[in-house]
């Protein structure tokens, strides 16, 4: 549980590195973080869970295996439990993720793009 | 599960009345919803869930038992599970939640206030 007010842009404006998921609030057992996004990801799913995005600023292009998710500012798209995915920013990203505490970035996959968890300052 | 692409901005346009949550998307067994919100709300509390508040535009005071949790564009505040609030609306405000599926508006007091969770077009 986070105790007050945080603003989605100062804690954009203090993550320094890309696809370092940094945690904004939490409800429950779920973490909303905030993440900048540059370049493409790994292929990956969420056995256990859906996951969504929101996009702040920037365009997101959700890569499924049947089709390309574009996100512009302020557009949501969950990608169902299971479901591959390769997230692809177009410049830099910056972005909200929901999704159950304990969900792993890289999913299934692992490797070196797997980032814990960081607070905020 | 929404199955694809939708917009904050795109959503609350689409609302008419304020108090009215309607679903903008799902993940597992949560929901986020957008919401018009104008005047005041009623004191109420959720027993069994925290409450997330995102505010998109205007200026929306959370009033708690001991304090006012005032919100701007982009502030996240997390209402603690059991904790007594009663959300005021200076102007309109539009606003994200995000809280378990089947949490009711008015929580624990119920009343007029009441509203069902609505679908978009």
């Amino acid at each position: 549980m986070t105790d007050d007010v945080r603003n989605v842009h100062d804690a954009l404006s203090a993550v320094a590195e890309h696809w370092q998921p940094h945690r904004l609030a939490s409800i429950n057992d779920y973490d909303v973080k905030v993440v900048k996004l540059q370049g493409e990801f790994v292929w990956h799913s969420h056995p256990e869970t859906d996951e969504l995005f929101l996009v702040v600023s920037g365009q997101l292009v959700i890569q499924l295996r049947d089709r390309d998710v574009v996100l512009n500012p302020n557009d949501v798209f969950v990608v169902p439990r299971g479901v591959e995915h390769c997230p692809k920013a177009v410049g830099e990203v910056h972005a909200i993720l929901f999704e159950p505490q304990g969900t792993v970035n890289t999913g299934d996959v692992g490797g070196d793009r797997t980032a814990p968890l960081r607070e905020l300052d």
